[in-house]
C-alpha cells in the first residue's frame, strides 16, 4: 500500500508555521508515514530555511490541478511547495498581522481543502494561522468552526484523546441543546471516523454534564443518546463522572471521550499538560488536522520554535490517514 | 510559639482509616508540626497496629472536657486516643457498612466540632469515613456539606489549590445562583482564610465559566465580584478562562483558584494526578480538613493502605494552623 499523500498548508506566512514545518520536513520522519506536500508561498519556505538554518531544494507547483502524487520526492531535503502565487515575492511580512497575508491564507484554505475534496491529497493540516491577518482581510469564515451535530473539535495529547459536542458556546445554552439525538449522531461520527482510522472497535467514554453525572440532562439526554448509540453497534460507555473520565482515558481505560462543553476537555487537556497536542476537526469528508499552537510573533525568526508539536500533527495524519491507528498506542 | 494541637478523627473504623492514621502517627513527621490527638475507638487502633505491624502504646482519655494539651507525648509510639466508649470493644466490625460504625462516626464528628469551637483543639481533620454506614444510622448529616456562600469545598494537591463557589449542583443551577455578592463573599472568606494560614498577601485567580470567560455571568456577575473584591482589599486575579487558569496555578502564578463549579476543580484536580490530596472544608469557626480518599474496604486489614494522603493532611494542618503557610511552598 502506497503511503497517504498529506498536505500541510504553512500557515501564516508572517508566523513561525513556515519554521517549524521546515524543521518537521527536514527531519524526516514525516516521510517514513506519509507523502508530505506544502501549500503556501515557496518564498515564505526559502526565507524560513534560512532562519531555522537548513538547506534544502524547493520544488514549485503552480497549479492545483496540476499536482500529482508522482511528483513528490522521497528526499527530505526536497521540499515541494504548492503555490499558486497567492504572495507576491516582494510582500513577505514578518511577525505581524497583515491583511495580505490574511487574504493568502485564506486562500490557501480553499486550494486545501479543493484538493481534498477533489482527492488529490488524502489529508490536510492548517498550520498556525492568524486570525488577526483573516480579520483583516475579512475572511475568517473560511476557518472551520465546530457547529454541534455536523462538526467538531478533537484534541489529541498523548493518551487522552477529547472530542467535543459543544464548543464556544455559553454553559446555559450547552444546557438548553444537549439532546439525545445530538450526543448519539456525535458518537456515530467519532465511532465512524476511529474506526476509518485504523482503531478496531473504539472504547467511546461519554462524560456526564453535571457533578458525579447525576442531573436531568444525564438523564433525558445523555443517557438515551448513549442508549441509542449503543443500539446502533458503538462501544459506548456513560455517562460517566466528567471528574474521573479524562484521567481513566489517560490510564488507558477508553480510547476516547467525548466531552458535554468546551471547558471539561480543554481544563483536563490544558492542566495534565503533556506536550505535543495536536487538532482534528471532524465534519469535513477528509481527515482535517490542525496544529495546536500559533504564530508565536515573538520568537519568530529565529529558529527557536519548536516543531514537536507540528511534526506530531503531520505523522499522526500519515497513520490515521493510512488507517494504521494513532502512532503512540 | 507551642505547636498547635490537632484533632484527627479515626474515619469509618471498619475501613482504612485506623491504619493509615497509624503509620502516619509513627512515623513522626506530625510531631514536627503539631500536637496530634484522635478521637475514636482505642481498640480499633490497637487493631489497625497489628494490621501494620507496629508497635505503639495506647493512651486513652474518656471524656472530652478531660482533654488537656499537657497530657499529649511527644513521643511518636504513643498514641493518644479520646474514647468516649462510642463502639463496645465487642463490637468491631471490618470492611463492611454498619449502623453501629455510621453511629460512633456521628458521635465522634460531633465531639470533634464541640471541641474545636470550645478551643480545646486548634483544628480538625475527619478521616476517611463511610457516608453508606452514616446513612444505615441516619446521621448523614453530620458531614458538613458545602453550601454556597456559608461552606467551600477546598482542595490542595500539590502547588494546585482550589476552593469552589459551588459543590453538588447543576450546572443549570450554577448558572442561576452566581451572583455579584456570591463572588465578592467567597473571595473575602479565602482571603481571609489563607491569611491566618500564613500565605502573605495571597494571590487569588477567579475562573470564569464560560469557554474563554466570556460569556453574560461573566458580565454581570462574576467580574463585578472580581471588582468588589479587589476594592476591599483582596490580591485577585480574573476572570480567567478556565482551561487556563488551573495550570497557570500549577506553574506558580497563583496561589489559589476560585472554580465557579465542581468540575472545573475537580477535572483540574484528577486529570493533573498528582498524589497527596487533602480537603478543606471551609465555613467552620476553626481549620477543618479531610482525608481525600474513602474506606478502601478491599484492602482493608491487609497493611497495604498508602498513608500519605492522611500524612499530608496531618502535617498540612500542622502548618495552616501555625499560620506557617503551606508546606510545600
Amino acid at each position: 500500500m502506497q503511503k497517504p499523500v498529506i498536505a500541510t498548508m504553512i500557515g501564516d506566512p508572517a508566523g513561525i508555521g513556515p519554521e517549524v514545518i521546515a524543521r518537521a520536513w527536514v527531519g524526516g520522519k514525516v516521510h517514513q508515514v506519509s507523502r508530505p506536500v506544502l501549500i503556501g508561498a515557496a518564498s515564505a519556505m526559502e526565507r524560513a530555511l534560512g532562519f531555522v538554518g537548513e538547506k534544502a531544494k524547493i520544488e514549485v507547483i503552480e497549479q492545483i490541478h496540476s499536482f500529482s502524487p508522482d511528483q513528490l520526492s522521497d528526499d527530505p531535503r526536497t521540499i515541494t511547495v504548492i503555490d499558486t502565487c497567492a504572495m507576491q515575492e516582494t510582500e513577505l511580512p514578518l511577525g505581524e498581522d497583515t491583511e495580505i497575508c490574511g487574504r493568502a491564507t485564506a486562500q490557501w484554505l480553499d486550494e486545501m481543502d479543493l484538493m481534498a475534496r477533489d482527492g488529490l491529497v488524502d489529508a490536510t493540516i492548517m498550520g498556525p494561522i492568524s486570525t488577526g491577518s483573516l480579520k483583516l482581510a475579512g475572511k475568517l469564515d473560511k476557518v472551520v468552526s465546530p457547529t454541534p451535530g455536523e462538526s467538531y473539535l478533537v484534541l489529541f495529547t498523548g493518551s487522552l484523546r477529547v472530542i467535543h459536542l459543544t464548543d464556544h458556546m455559553s454553559l446555559r445554552s450547552v444546557c438548553d441543546v444537549i439532546s439525545k439525538d445530538l450526543v448519539a449522531a456525535a458518537i456515530h461520527d467519532i465511532d465512524s471516523a476511529m474506526r476509518d482510522w485504523g482503531v478496531e472497535n473504539p472504547r467511546i467514554a461519554i462524560a456526564g454534564l453535571n457533578p458525579h453525572a447525576m442531573g436531568e440532562e444525564e438523564r433525558k439526554s445523555i443517557a438515551p443518546g448513549v442508549e441509542k448509540a449503543k443500539s446502533a453497534g458503538a462501544n459506548v460507555f456513560g455517562p460517566i463522572s466528567p471528574d474521573s473520565v479524562f484521567r481513566q482515558c489517560i490510564d488507558g481505560d477508553y480510547d476516547i471521550v467525548l466531552a458535554m462543553c468546551h471547558d471539561q476537555g480543554h481544563i483536563a487537556v490544558k492542566t495534565w499538560g503533556f506536550s505535543g497536542n495536536c487538532v482534528v476537526i471532524l465534519g469535513p469528508p477528509y481527515l482535517h488536522m490542525s496544529v495546536a499552537h500559533g504564530t508565536a510573533y515573538d520568537i519568530v525568526g529565529t529558529g527557536k520554535a519548536d516543531p514537536a508539536m507540528i511534526e506530531n500533527a503531520m505523522v499522526t495524519a500519515g497513520y490515521l490517514a493510512a488507517g494504521r491507528g494513532f502512532p503512540d498506542s
